[in-house]
């Protein structure tokens, strides 16, 4: 088994994870960064890559993808180890350090923890229909990768949100048809894009099969035959498809986190507001994934977080060592020697 | 007297400051900043405007000009009125406004107050004589800002920093002479410019009066002809110069705002950490003028504080509304109609 000796385990590479890197380092304080997705950025890089944000500081607009690298040039100079791909799965704790075990099995010894996990680890909602995942990946898809696998095809989406409406509208392009199925009438989506898909059904391929719900799905060997969906007063209709893409938002889950013994409140972990350290000492939660009294969920406070629990664990790292606070402009860049 | 209405009166025009405009526009708040500078930026654009900074998030490296300029840029969708080279004076509170008097005659009328004035209102320290003012900006100043003046005159600088330090050496090319006074031996500049100093007193036209200390100034119609300077034993020396720079630093002091009956130690505002807000309602204090326990003075930290103050003060600007958090990446930016 692999094994890695490391000052702070920081458990998820979206921004604020990533900042900590720079806050630790510029404390003379290693890291090795865990995340359960392929690669750094966390929703930034997976959900959102291409979405202006406005609210960074001194940014009067950045997309995600660009905060993103923005921020991995930043922590460049300090080195730090990822371990994409996997889950910090098991924690022990011995003395004063802390032994966690990767689903990838690789074993990470640290003297603390930041969690900077947001939301947990998040996929789809999915519909709850008992033999959805039969034709998971085949003919049901809660994303779009390739747009030509639904050349001439007859697709049924669901939801009613951004997702589903932009969706429909760009696959009216190559589809076959479209049923745009949605539980009310109300469509969550921008205004502009509801009015484009509603102009669709004019004179196009899209039709709206609005109030219905799914019902059930029918088919063998992955590959959907009909696809049945109910109106609340138990009307049905069949519609012949071959695939089904459910847009119904993402979930997230706290994993094995929730099983660390630590206050947990809503998938939410409670920290003190000046430490931001977690009720289980060494162990500390920033970003999203932490509470406490006037909490923002700000990616700006998420990164002021970061630089309050660099700072307090100072002491837990290097028990030996006073902390000499110093502007960056006056000592640079504190890269290890 | 010119009448200003606004929601927030925002003091300092510092990094913090600036970026509040922002966080207060987005939830449809207005502000107008005073500051006692000539421009916008407090000590970024004032002291130190060259200088490199490394730890504002998601910027490997940024100016301070440059950071105050992209802030500025920021805020621009939210027009926010700048009343500069001016401090707020009075205060008086009437049912659940402010009303605010500035030096220059204006009057503020607002919901709340952000004070984000950094260290204060600074300004240089200066040698204790009596009859100093009676020569300030004629032949004692305390910073430099057109060379030639000095051409092929007798000056004295005073200090043991990188100004005093810089100063002379610069000054070296154009004045006639540079006495160089320091109460000790040791001088704190950069050990390369004290080097260039040490060797242009060999060669060169600058005399090292040290340890000596400035005792008197004469002269007369604000035109010094002589500084007297003594060492610790007594003994003195009669300088006769044209000009004496003193360069002992800046100080800063808190201003009026120290008699607005506001909770303070040592110049600082104690605030309460989950809404910023001092010990007076509507009053809050961010950046580096407030405390809080596990408070860092980071620029970052400042910006995270303008973010809980503005999402905090909503209520009392608008009672009758409901604050919906609604990130930027879903709003965009929220101009005011």
């Amino acid at each position: 088994m692999k094994q890695i000796n490391t000052d702070v385990l920081v458990i998820g590479a979206g921004p604020v994870g990533l900042f900590s890197v720079f806050q630790l380092g510029q404390l003379g304080i290693k890291a090795c960064v865990v995340d359960c997705l392929s690669q750094a950025g966390g929703q930034c890089s997976e959900l959102y890559p291409e979405k202006p944000i406005y609210d960074i500081p001194a940014y009067p607009m950045v997309t995600a993808r660009d905060l993103i690298s923005n921020l991995q040039s930043q922590i460049k100079p300090f080195k730090p180890l990822f371990l994409l791909n996997q889950k910090v799965e098991k924690l022990m704790s011995e003395k004063n350090t802390f032994i966690s075990k990767t689903s990838n099995g690789i074993s990470i010894s640290s003297k603390c923890i930041f969690i900077a996990a947001g939301n947990g680890a998040f996929g789809p909602n999915k519909p709850p229909l008992e033999n959805i995942e039969e034709f998971e990946n085949t003919s049901v898809f809660y994303s779009v990768t390739n747009k030509e696998n639904f050349s001439n095809k007859n697709i049924a989406i669901a939801g009613g949100g951004d997702s589903a409406v932009d969706w429909a509208i760009e696959l009216s392009n190559v589809a076959k048809k479209i049923y745009f199925i949605h539980r009310r009438d109300k469509l969550r989506a921008a205004p502009n894009s509801v009015k484009k898909l509603k102009d669709l059904t004019e004179n196009k391929n899209v039709e709206m099969i609005i109030p219905y719900q799914i019902d059930s799905i029918k088919g063998t060997n992955g590959e959907i035959s009909e696809l049945i969906v109910k109106n609340l007063n138990g009307q049905s209709k069949t519609l012949e498809v071959q695939f089904f893409l459910p847009f119904f938002g993402l979930s997230t889950e706290l994993g094995p986190i929730s099983n660390w013994g630590l206050e947990i409140e809503k998938k939410i972990l409670k920290v003190s507001q000046s430490s931001c350290q977690t009720s289980q000492e060494g162990i500390y939660g920033i970003g999203d994934i932490c509470d406490y009294p006037g909490k923002l969920k700000l990616i700006l406070s998420g990164f002021s977080e970061a630089a309050t629990a660099s700072h307090h664990c100072f002491k837990r790292v290097f028990p030996e060592k006073s902390l000499h606070f110093e502007y960056s402009t006056t000592k640079g860049i504190n890269t290890f020697s």
